[in-house]
């Protein structure tokens, strides 16, 4: 079993430095008070309680590994704890308050995603590749108070936003000889005044615990409500859908912040797996990492499937590894290539609205129904509702009707069940476009094939996707036309060998001025992520209209 | 993979004689129409999804297999759709209205399980071990107006009970030759009027989904109440606890009556499983369909692993099988010799109360924290909470605070949550009396460990458990001491090889009075199931009072 291999060649080395707790004995440390007058047989869908069942079942099992250190379940909860306890006492963080979080995959941003709820707050994960501006944007409008930042990402928040926040600082502590890190020390001098039982969780199933800011098709970053209830249903899904279980070893190579992990920090968890931590995207670490420690799932864009797929260190597995696949349709070339490396490939579809990948492919099971020669084919295409979600329907936009199923009438994917989103935060007009006929209504476009399942014919017009991440085309369109010398601009998304789609600017230059490339590429830089700044600039004289 | 090999192996035989239903496809056959106003964020929680879910998936894929029979998922969901127009048509079943169920394993159960709720109507499955006194208290405090009935079974009904009953006979059609059953005559001459999408289901997912009658301490059958939330959160917590998915190919032997077959029938289609049906406990044919059908899961009582472990085809396995026993504890040496036929053993505790086994020992990932040879002692006890229940406690039966865990202080196993029963059906007072404190009183009497793990000492002192069915000594007492020649009685549990307890009678014969053992049991076997009645009668001039 890999878990226990991971568990006795790391160093427990975070536990060690903690002042222990008092002894109150575990099953008692862990319980949740209910409240008065709870009837017995309801408890809030809530997935904080799975990290408290998972610290008494796998007590001394490997949670979490992150370089060099690694550390246990009864340790994650104590951490957890800790920083609930710090949050409440010395960040006077009240329920409903909303706290940021702008880290890379830490093992703070994990201990965060269980110590926010577990008082009520309200998570706000920021997106890493965020540009000042937009990181300014998105913490002003969802009125968060206090910041959880990881050192290398705290340039990225002006002095102005700065001032407004209570901030808690993390340093990338994943060596031994690595210098200290202000988070660590801390977790380290916070009493834990309070114990589970004293905390204010929620009682309300169907309140909101995260606001997950995404970029759609209309420029300025909304902020996708989500609810305990749906991240508990999303999270327990995934763990019937991706066969978690006690001897899963999960690689962090899906950006944490991006809908909160696809709910697997939660998953993972309520399956007491071991998760590995990862910052970087260095394939031939992630290769080590993979055959050292025997990772059996892993998620990411087609770019990560990509560069795992064709990396020089790549070897057949001894054992199947299954990975999932998101952000945009993947190329069956790379699926075979997958498998020829026993790395058994599931493709998903989702959004930021539906709790990331709430449809996916067949999976080998169910695959048993179909002649073998099909199976490429058919796990290429997008899928069907997870479990814990209803139907994907697919729906001609204009009459709201369901397409016909024979791969050919294109429609609309809209989406409707316990993990769809409650709306967006602090913004009912948008909120009211997206839900038409009791649906939500994704903007990606879809055919429905006559076994029910649904593929992916084109994004949303106006969304980019490249390397999993939305860029919406107007927003960056908004900000070259936002230099004086512009007078026009239209963003289409270019072929990229790598990332899949990245913008091209078509610009027209303002009568009488003139810029070049370079200078758009410039101020693009400075008020755009990099992921959504032109690779290509073209000076034209007009921008035909169509629309 | 076991699955296909079925599909291929056996005959469609029941949908080629059923009329084809008319050519809606499927993504639209199989989907529930929302309610107007419904938020598109909040769907009921409600088992009946995952069959709707699991035809349009696994359409093809082997469902059930019965003797020579099988059929796929669409078949199941197109005889479940017509069981639920006849229910609604030919037997005028409203909303709330009660169907009784008294029925082996056969299809036409699993069938009922998802008819009876799609219309809102409540199930009361009954146990075929009951006498015909028995039965017949049950259906009329249920309050049933409809009883599915197998053939066999049919006499149990008294002619009075059957008058006011409305009836469908089920005859054990499993094998080609078998004589023609009604049932399955009814479901082909019925038309499917009413498709999924017109069918009432229920929109209230705390609404009462089942009424399951379990002989508790005090005489007479209680009708445990479960919700549809209960039963779809047991459901998924069994698939992510027992691993099961495409690949599963499930063996019952468990009594599908016994609290909705542990939710099985619920969790095995959301998983996309092969069901096999089973009827009699021949061990020769169990071994049989291990062995053809690569059985990977089955659950049962002591009796059942004892006899599967020592059966003279029983040989070692070369992949796992996955057991699962409930109902009184397992000595370790059964634990050992099924692990050496390569038949993992997990035990299970839980009561009809909670929706069946809610509390499981360790699993094989789970022990990775362990040193090996401290894992058989570890899974000999009954374990910790499933992940969808609250906290399984110990509680003190005078002060309700939980007992030292250090595997000594007794109290009383007290449970919480989610799959908690709502209360006795009509029976405010019994329901008064288990609630206390905040939590269910099971009755039941543990130590908890310094692990958290609990271990049962002693089944409720008037519960005598023999082959996994509960037996309330008070009833058998009250049965005999109903006969004139009869002044006292009082029941123990003996021990049994075989049935682990059986109980044992001593009878006071009524002054100038006398009576035979055979007199007594004859007038036991009239009034009580055949399990309940005494291993043996033992006269005696007075019995001590103690209490």
């Amino acid at each position: 079993m890999a878990s226990s291999v991971v568990a006795k060649g790391r160093v427990q080395s975070i536990a060690n430095h903690l002042t222990p707790q008092n002894n109150t004995p575990d099953h008692e440390k862990y319980r949740i008070q209910r409240k008065p007058g709870q009837v017995p047989y309801l408890t809030p869908l809530d997935p904080v309680r799975f990290l408290l069942r998972s610290a008494m079942v796998y007590r001394k099992k490997t949670a979490v590994v992150h370089g060099d250190r690694s550390f246990d379940y009864e340790t994650l909860a104590d951490r957890t704890l800790r920083l609930a306890n710090l949050l409440l006492h010395d960040f006077a963080v009240q329920p409903g308050d909303r706290v940021a979080i702008l880290c890379q995959n830490v093992p703070a941003f994990l201990e965060a995603m269980y110590a926010i709820p577990s008082i009520a707050a309200v998570m706000v994960p920021l997106n890493t590749r965020l540009a000042q501006p937009e990181i300014d944007y998105v913490i002003k409008h969802s009125g968060a108070s206090v910041l959880i930042v990881q050192d290398e990402l705290f340039p990225r928040i002006s002095p102005t936003v700065q001032r407004n926040l209570k901030i808690i600082r993390v340093a990338d502590y994943q060596n031994n000889g690595d210098p200290p890190c202000p988070y660590e020390q801390l977790l380290q001098n916070t009493n834990t005044i309070l114990g589970w039982k004293d905390l204010p969780l929620t009682t309300d199933e169907n309140a909101l615990i995260s606001i997950n800011y995404t970029s759609g098709s209309t420029g300025r970053p909304k902020g996708v409500m989500v609810s305990y209830r749906g991240c508990y249903m999303m999270a327990i899904g995934m763990c019937v859908q991706a066969h978690l279980s006690p001897e899963t070893v999960y690689l962090w190579t899906l950006p944490m912040f991006h809908c909160n992990g696809w709910n697997f920090p939660w998953a993972l968890v309520a399956a007491g797996a071991t998760q590995v931590m990862l910052n970087k995207m260095d394939y031939t670490y992630i290769w080590k990492l993979i055959k050292e420690l025997r990772v059996t799932h892993y998620c990411g864009a087609p770019t990560v499937q990509n560069e795992v797929c064709h990396h020089k260190d790549a070897v057949q597995l001894d054992y199947t590894l299954l990975a999932f696949s998101g952000g945009a349709p993947l190329a069956p070339k790379i699926i075979r290539g997958l498998n020829d490396l026993n790395i058994y490939l599931t493709q998903v579809y989702g959004l930021t609205e539906t709790y990331g990948p709430c449809v996916l492919t067949y999976d080998r099971g169910s695959l048993s129904q179909y002649p073998e020669d099909q199976h490429l084919g058919l796990v290429a295409r997008q899928g069907y509702n997870i479990i814990t979600q209803d139907e994907v329907r697919v729906l001609d936009q204009k009459t709201a009707n369901d397409v016909t199923a024979d791969g050919q009438q294109v429609g609309e994917i809209c989406l409707v069940g316990n993990v769809t989103m409650m709306g967006y935060y602090n913004d009912p007009e948008e909120t009211k476009k997206c839900f038409r006929a009791g649906v939500f209504w994704t903007g990606d476009l879809a055919v429905r094939h006559a076994d029910g399942v649904i593929e992916i014919v084109d994004r949303s017009k106006d969304v980019i996707v490249s390397g999993g991440e939305n860029i919406s085309s107007i927003e960056v369109e908004n900000t070259i036309v936002g230099m004086e010398e512009v007078s026009e601009c239209a963003i289409i998304a270019g072929p990229d060998d790598k990332w899949g789609e990245r913008p091209f600017a078509f610009v027209v230059v303002r009568e009488g001025r003139s810029t070049t490339a370079d200078a758009i590429l410039n101020h693009c830089r400075k008020n755009l992520a990099g992921y959504k700044c032109p690779a290509k600039v073209i000076f034209t004289e007009s921008i035909p209209k169509t629309r």
